[in-house]
């Protein structure tokens, strides 16, 4: 069928509305008609670059050496259209959150509680369908990639049904599509990667969608304050809105202000970096605020080719601290999503709080451009 | 009283015996006869500048602004000679092995736990005692201080009572020499901070003293594959001896030869890093052979001004991996020091047959330039 998507053609190329030609779903496989698309920076990412695999990799991966032409977009929901042959878990009118790592219940990382690294996750940023290494999607007769196995930038997807988290009908489809990816991820790297306790005090560095997932999620951890720092003081100002106690512009500056009182000097028990982009030098500087025995948090996404990093390893040693990557905030999307679309029906997780436009489909570069404009904390593609 | 001990006078200067004075114990001290003294790679350290406080600091914390001169030597055991007024828990005759991190038993960390970030800790590398801020060591009239609040290189010490933990009279006071330090250091890296499993693969980076008890506590937890990595060959074979698997003089050259047969390509779930010296490069080379959902541990001491380090933080977050600083092997001296006695005394821990020579005092110099020269994979100092 031909539907509309929004795709990335090459390298630093804008965001343009194509019409594509879709393939009915094969084995194992679900066709969904989108409703919502979160816009995440991660997509932006892959336009920019950050997140670029090695050609050779690619060629390993899937046989062509590109990620381009690609659909953006992996955070969304929508309902099933239809199921392709062996799909037991779903059917036709289910409501499904996609999950830009896939689980298939059955790896050694799946089968151990860890579905956020399961071994399907290794297709992620690679081309053709987990199914059967083909393409579904065309462009005028040309493959088309798909962001993290989805491209959820279109008004139907075809993944594979590992993809997919089947949610209740009654769950609000807007708030599916943003915790299906960044609330979920920011929520995750407070509660389980940086496990966070009552009475601790956790800094946020970064107050985006994600870091605003991680702020809400120190919050109901039991943090006694939650610092929020961002370079724009309208990120402080709603983090501030969602829990936040307290506000900076960077790490330094929360540290020579309010910081030495708020901890007796002891700094902060959990510091989570979740800015636009991870830069090297921003881990010692989170290190710097961070208490003897704490964590780091490493959340966002820093560039794929990305090697130099300023980090004391004598203090890492000698104060017992630890840097912990994360995917997904280090849970189960089966488990996370689920639970956090109850808390956000329940009125305990804000989410719509933080959208500040709707796009269509046409207006996706334009939604970009808010982001890096500071207009926007959280933009959202609807489908209609 | 006059004894003798091994000292450095600045920078780079060399180990010299010199007779020195040293007072009774006041409030809360003890004066011990040393037995043994470890000659850990951390004292050398010290000699070579890696551990060099900025003045402004040591200024701050002592009121004086270098560590020189100094009594070296960190590890140790004796017999208590006298105590000072207000000590409860020693007496004259007690054996005890020393402490590296002070533990007073009742700040936050040593309340909960985590007595090797004692709040004490602070003083480690400054110079006055911890009890009441003065000296107790002079070299003809001029102040001493004492590697890491302790100064083992030296016939009777009077030191604290929260940097002694006594032990057993029946234990082998050679063996506690080296638990009290590398030994703990290893093994807790592996048991406690790398949380190595049944059926772990496990590899440590740089197979001396520390790395010796990083391999043992590997042992002992059930992994069931040890890579040692050194580019010493004898110490690779040492290392098979005390039971490692396999052995390689680098990370790549594992990775190249026999890794992927041996975890199915998965890597490593914990890699420890435990070389003489902690460089910035060795934590990427860590990383590349570790395991999606793995542990990086760095253990070893890296230069006190060093902040460049290669990591990519693409695949750390992606890979849900992690980098853990550790102290001590993030364990209490009072829990870990007699457990690891313990395990000695029935033949479990091979503490023996790491000690390749005895020192007497006077050759601590000699002693650091046979570590150098790859004769030694532990030295001791023997007081007769």
């Amino acid at each position: 069928m031909q539907v509309k998507a929004s795709v990335l053609m090459g390298l630093n190329e804008p965001w343009t509305t194509e019409i594509i030609e879709i393939d009915e779903p094969k084995s194992n496989e679900v066709k969904v008609k989108m409703a919502f698309s979160g816009m995440c920076h991660s997509d932006e990412h892959l336009r920019t670059g950050d997140i670029s695999q090695d050609p050779q990799v690619l060629e390993f991966l899937s046989g062509r050496n590109t990620m381009f032409p690609i659909i953006g977009g992996h955070e969304g929901s929508g309902i099933v259209e239809s199921v392709g042959p062996n799909v037991t878990g779903l059917k036709a009118g289910d409501h499904v959150a996609v999950s830009f790592v896939p689980s298939c219940g059955k790896c050694e990382y799946c089968a151990s509680g860890r579905q956020y690294i399961c071994d399907l996750g290794a297709s992620t940023l690679a081309g053709p369908m987990i199914s059967d290494g083909t393409w579904r999607h065309t462009l005028n007769g040309e493959n088309l990639n798909r962001m993290a196995q989805l491209g959820t930038f279109s008004e139907y997807i075809v993944v594979h049904e590992a993809s997919l988290v089947r949610i209740e009908p009654w769950y609000d489809l807007r708030a599916a599509a943003l915790i299906s990816c960044g609330i979920s991820t920011g929520f995750g790297s407070a509660v389980n990667r940086g496990n966070v306790r009552p009475g601790d005090v956790v800094a946020v560095i970064g107050c985006g969608g994600v870091g605003s997932g991680a702020i809400q999620g120190a919050v109901h951890a039991g943090a006694r304050a939650v610092i929020a720092i961002d370079l724009e003081p309208s990120k402080v100002e709603r983090a501030k809105q969602i829990g936040a106690t307290h506000g900076a512009s960077s790490a330094l500056e929360a540290a020579f202000s309010f910081m030495g009182e708020l901890t007796s000097g002891k700094n902060c028990d959990v510091v989570i970096l979740t800015p636009g982009v991870l830069t090297g030098e921003l881990i010692e500087e989170a290190r710097s605020i961070t208490a003897k025995g704490g964590t780091i948090v490493a959340t966002a996404i820093a560039p794929y080719h990305q090697n130099d990093v300023k980090l004391n390893l004598f203090g890492l040693s000698m104060f017992n601290q630890e840097l912990k990557g994360t995917v997904f905030g280090s849970e189960s999307p089966r488990v996370q999503i689920p639970r956090l679309l109850k808390l956000h029906s329940e009125g305990k997780l804000m989410i719509d709080e933080l959208v500040t436009t709707e796009y269509s489909l046409d207006e996706v570069q334009q939604g970009y451009q808010d982001m890096y404009s500071g207009k926007n904390v959280r933009g959202v593609v609807r489908f209609d």
